[in-house]
């Protein structure tokens, strides 16, 4: 059983266990005061361009959303996003347990945009009664988003600077952040992107690590005593090293983008696929997650050598999976796949 | 000036004024334990036919929704209820600061079905990853709701139901209950609705009373240690003695449901006047509330002399406003402004 | 049986209930939208000499201190306070249902000093683990105290200052202010409280309205949105004129401060019978409520006419207990009182 | 420099790295519904002799500690510890973030009793006005202690008797459970612990794991739909499967056991030392942390070569530390430390 399931089927890149192995007898100060957080920290500084932005490592992407948000909004704001945005969909409330509501908005292929943000807080300012209704603080996107599909470097500038011109923070999930900046598709760099939001996260659990996210935040108010929040919300790892040392690897000559680059070049290997096929795309995604709309039958028969998630129903016989790869994803796998998605399609047909 | 723009314009019904008066100088416990309180809560039990719900007062609805949602959901779960819903759209998300997501449905004419909440809990159930979305706990209705309309007898039991195979609470918001229960349309009794949801409550706000609403607890598990909650979120009223008084006197002779029937009957009077001239309503409301779609025009014209409000654009010059009566309406003035709609609608039309 | 138990067993001064009557069917904007709000906030401002500063009207003190609290602190902050302060101990936990800890100090007489402050600061800022610990945000002061005693101008100004030079937050729970201003022990003046701390409130409740805290915030970061977050926690009263009207009648001719100095006055008159008898009292309050230590067996007897309330067991054979004066006490009733105490103090002895 | 700061200075035991690069490349399913978390949790099942508890695996204890408090108590409720317990002390709040009280007990030696217990549930229940406090939900203690200090099973029995009798629960955090089960002072076996609380946790972070606290629900009411609750507060790992395997191979062949008997050993190895040079242990610990009382001037002089944490000062001249020793401390590295001190003693006395 092959499984294109998700992107964190398995453990980290052989690189990062045998860092661990290296320095596991080593003694360091705890709770990411060491000196592996302190250079990761300091990578992310250079790569991104900002030498004053905070940096903070975490277990996991919910976390991270939760104590960024939470630092974020005043307790009568909330947060405007993509209603297939991860906090709204798949996240169990966390944003609403930390008190603030969810504000969704129709998403087009996973996206929002610069007018629709606009229209929301611009409709929310301009109501007698908006004091019975809750306050936009904040725009929540995610990079690549849940669909797979990217914001451009035009319309991340559109929605940035309705943020700024409404005093609303921007921050960006980038829990697939490398399979966005390695896609063939992006022009966005990572110092753009830390100029154009407030807090950002560099995702490591789906890229090579065994866990952890790294939280970017280049706006001084997120930064201050963010740590207390971290801590306060069972966040802060006492063996802090663990994500410096991970992100430290990763980070290290380019292993980051590489890893996210062979995923991203499997997943569109799979597209074609679909396409040669004439099986329709759900939607244009040039990264590691494809969507693809297949007949029922079809994936009845696949489902007996490969795992891949389900994502909508379409119509009365044909139905949405999603395929991820990840920077785990063997080559081979993929070409047998392509050979059984092949000759099962062509049994299908006849 | 004349307000037909909300049902809380005044102050309270003569009665109630007098019965503060009288009992000024009397010294009562404090927080609801007075004799008052235990008369008028005697008073509501038996209207209900519930001699063992638990009933408590607080100042205001929207403290009502929070502390009675607080009670009942597991901190991971949701609210079901119309996309209309006050709870969703006019409390500044007061139950996400609780900690709860809420979860609207589209509404139909501000109504949600039995279908609706079966599907969307049957949805969550069968969901593999159930646990990583918010897990439907709760289902809140308005009665009457936020657009005027009814909950049949028929519907209530097919929510009740649904709520009751699935292990949800059904909680009913009864701000605007008396003008339900004094519609022409309505088929529902008091006691019928305690015995269908588990929580529910009965407005005085915008019935007659300075302020206050009762809060009715059938359901146990809801009723205990309730006054704590009260406490603990900012509501229990030092001089709780004032809500019971108020509750007590509306409740006495049947002076509630004649307010009630008051400011239906005026409604529908209006509504008559908006049919007679071709104005078509924007739902089908037999009571207080009256929505209905006037040409902008006209609309400017009638500010003039009246309070309304503005609840929808219809097209490029038409929109949909609402026209509230209560308890307090005057005859004359209803009479005063359809002779002044009609007289502005045919200057209109020449 | 005549109450001295608390200082909210009656209703309101009688010209609260003659403006109540009079403007009982004057149609008014809800939500403290109106003039009469409006009078009374600018009432407010020209006494405390601040013409920038907030004001808002909400129903009760619990409610005034979690709105206060919640919108200064961030969320890993506490509140620094007395041990017998009232969001310790009498608000079942609201504060932290707010989700900030309340931090008490060991109090004396009610009351806290600026040393204590500092050193709780200072202690807290030089622990190098200081993040794994709650961070002191605010202090929160009673002015008159739990106890019925008072912060004089230079311990506030000690306070005031320690606060600033480490910004937290300063906040005066004033449920009791008026009789802190009316005390003859008395050396603060509204101006000069309202410049040494960020926000208090003026009590009504206790002090001759039927319900209603006016909360003055003079930081303007207390201030901005406050009232969105007043609607989210469920005290934006609807008929938010009750409010305003009552605190206009109540500073109108200085009537709030004649309610106030009536009450202290007939306490010491209290305290004084007490000192005659020999009785100790258990501290020196010089304000409305009064603590004395009487043996246990007067302590029943005198339980037979009149209520007061327990407040601790001092030694086997004696309790201390307070006794409250309010706007409403009569002087015959305290006159009476004293009869009876001398009477059967008398008879104790024998 | 030698670490005796605290037990989490260093990685994992060896075998766990073994596992992890054994297993790297497995593809499991996530969110802990693998098969190294099932065999995990059903071997401390097995060894609590307790086939239907709840097992669940998180990151963190503060994580554990609020999962489980947030999963117990209503929202007006408390929790009872000592004063000194890690949820009160070094959480940040954690437990007021999700809208709870820490109800802090005075504690000797790290332990509050039976009878602090009952007195303070007793207390409360018995005031007439507890709705205006926090009621006690929940008893929290730690085993072993902050102090290093047990609870005997005695004194374990008489705690559970009084939740039991009052309706409390009772958590027993096990961050350090192992050490205490190793200790040579313990009467208290694991499925004895499993039969008098409701919930515990199996501590991994500080007794040989990367990190992981397994929490055992045996209360059923806790356990239902707990994951949920785990990932909404951020606490779900996405490869899960690292908890699992970890706890797995710690809990094979009675590893864990082993190896917090050797720091045990280690401890009262240098417990002896203190003693033999006449330092006055700071309280009994039988367990792997050790608090002493040293003279500044020989503290100044130690902390050229060792790291340990300062606890209190004792008097002008004279402070108590920790030192801590683990599964991963060097047996030399004790050795080196009692020649340094013993010699540094000797000179300090001249």
């Amino acid at each position: 059983m092959i499984q294109f399931q998700c992107d964190y089927s398995e453990g980290a890149h052989p690189r990062i266990l045998e860092a661990l192995a290296k320095t596991n007898l080593e003694q360091s100060p705890g709770y990411g005061e060491d000196c592996y957080c302190a250079e990761a920290a300091g990578k992310i500084r250079a790569l991104c361009g900002r030498e004053e932005a905070y940096v903070h490592f975490v277990v996991g992407g919910t976390q991270a959303n939760l104590l960024v948000i939470q630092a974020a909004l005043r307790p009568w704001q909330g947060v405007l996003c993509a209603s297939t945005g991860h906090i709204q969909a798949h996240e169990t409330g966390a944003i609403e347990a930390g008190g603030h509501k969810v504000l969704p908005l129709p998403e087009c292929e996973g996206k929002i945009t610069a007018e629709q943000v606009e229209k929301a807080v611009q409709a929310h300012f301009a109501d007698e009664a908006r004091e019975h209704t809750v306050q936009p603080g904040m725009v929540y996107l995610s990079q690549s988003t849940e669909l797979g599909t990217l914001y451009s470097r035009a319309e991340l500038e559109g929605i940035s600077r309705v943020c700024r011109e409404n005093g609303l923070f921007l921050y960006v999930d980038g829990a697939r952040l490398g399979y966005a900046l390695a896609s063939e598709a992006n022009d966005l760099t990572l110092p753009q992107l830390a100029e154009l939001c407030d807090a950002f996260t560099i995702g490591g659990t789906k890229q090579g690590a065994l866990f952890g996210e790294a939280i970017v935040l280049t706006h001084p108010v997120l930064g201050k005593d963010f740590r207390y929040l971290v801590k306060q919300r069972g966040g802060l790892l006492a063996k802090g090293r663990l994500l410096g040392l991970q992100f430290g690897e990763l980070l290290r000559d380019g292993l980051y983008f590489e890893l996210a680059a062979h995923a991203d070049r499997l997943a569109l290997r799979m597209q074609q696929g679909f396409l040669d096929l004439g099986f329709p795309l759900y939607c244009q995604s040039l990264t590691n997650q494809q969507f693809v709309i297949l007949p029922d039958g079809l994936l009845e028969k696949l489902a007996e050598g490969y795992r891949f998630s389900y994502q909508a129903r379409v119509d009365g016989t044909h139905s949405a999976v999603r395929f991820c790869t990840s920077w785990a994803t063997k080559e081979e796998d993929v070409e047998a796949f392509l050979r059984d998605l092949e000759r099962l399609a062509r049994r299908e047909k006849q």
